[in-house]
């Protein structure tokens, strides 16, 4: 499956314009629709391929020879590998393209790296966990870290967000830390449905909940996180064998 | 131990000028010795805060209460943790404070972003499972795991630079990704001396072996990283108790 999606509607101008951009993805994974929403926040057209996990494409293999894993952007040629390099290229190489996922300032710029780096380490590896474990044991005490850092998550944007009466993590608009963490949203709607564990609940993280609202409700993400729990769900198993 | 560091050897102007930077870190951690690297190599003077991670200051605790880790760099009263963070801000912050280490180039930016995780990923998290896994055979295989991310950074290496004859990952000067893998040098002595196993060895790596030495004669390394191989054993007995 290779689709186009110029993403005109939402309107920015962009520096794109004879730039050629081929993201290499799957539909379900949160790495690739990160990239994917902040390609559409940017309103930059590209071409998605999908790509067969158990049969790669050459493309793939000679464009992240060292990880061999989406998702890979390839502009003009040239291939970024790793979904939070990718994101950072994207404002770096596109600083015209209407909205920046960065701050500008160096303080924040630090703060919202941190959380990315801090959301990948303690939501996404446990939901990796989650998935691959074979010991439901396993698997129920990675749901606990998870829900322990996004406890923290919490009480981050608490402190750092709700007294300004930002609805996102990046201010005003979704920021770095909002796609990151935002990827993931799809997949905890998977998980309760496979182990019986909310990730993210509105008694323990209510600021979270209504902020994953938002999130879900913007145009550049709408239609791009997988929404169909037991489609996913099917798709997992053929890895699960 | 406090002491106090102005670099002015190295002859940098700096826009530090006016601004108050304490570091707080642990003298054999390769986290923290990358930054007082990096702080050497742009010349900025701060003042080092010697940390007993036995029993951590308020400071650290304070300043990082999600890891409660060294090193911390704290800029005018800010604190910011997560030594790849940190060197990235101190290119944002300080743009003029003489070496960049990264590049401007976006794409050669995300090379070296990529090439910074992987060291971390695939030789950082080796080297804590060598230093505190409890049976050899664990730390054996850790150090295998090491020696084949090392084959791999030469082969990138030798890719990239040796046909430019660049002599760093960064080109003519010392790069981000020099920084982040020339950080473990001096451990790579300690293991071998623990497990008697060559992390980095010049009939398998010449180039890095060669890279090495080159990175070890920078003025902004020399006295930096912990080059006393039996001391650094020692001090590692504290944590194993």
């Amino acid at each position: 499956m290779a689709s186009s999606k110029p993403k005109k509607e939402f309107g920015n101008m962009t520096d794109a314009s004879g730039d050629e951009l081929k993201l290499l993805g799957v539909w379900d994974s949160p790495y690739v629709n990160r990239v994917q929403i902040v390609l559409n926040l940017k309103g930059i057209s590209y071409e998605y391929i999908e790509e067969d996990l158990m049969n790669k494409s050459d493309l793939l293999l000679r464009s992240n020879p060292v990880h061999k894993k989406v998702p890979v952007l390839i502009h003009n040629g040239k291939p970024i590998a790793e979904s939070q390099v990718i994101v950072q290229y994207l404002d770096d190489a596109f600083p015209n393209a209407g909205v920046l996922l960065l701050p500008s300032d160096p303080f924040e710029r630090a703060v919202a790296r941190f959380w990315a780096v801090y959301v990948d380490d303690k939501v996404g590896s446990p939901w990796y966990t989650i998935l691959f474990a074979k010991e439901r044991e396993e698997k129920l005490e990675a749901a606990a870290r998870a829900i322990s850092a996004m406890e923290t998550i919490e009480a981050a944007f608490r402190e750092k967000n709700a007294a300004e009466g930002a609805p996102f993590f990046g201010g005003d608009g979704i920021g770095f830390v909002d796609v990151v963490l935002g990827s993931y949203l799809g997949w905890f709607r998977v998980i309760e449905k496979m182990i019986g564990v909310r990730i993210l609940d509105a008694a323990r993280t209510p600021l979270l909940a209504a902020w994953a609202e938002r999130f879900e409700a913007a145009d550049a993400v709408r239609g791009v996180l997988p929404d169909d729990v037991d489609k996913v769900i099917d798709f997992l198993q053929t890895f699960l064998h």
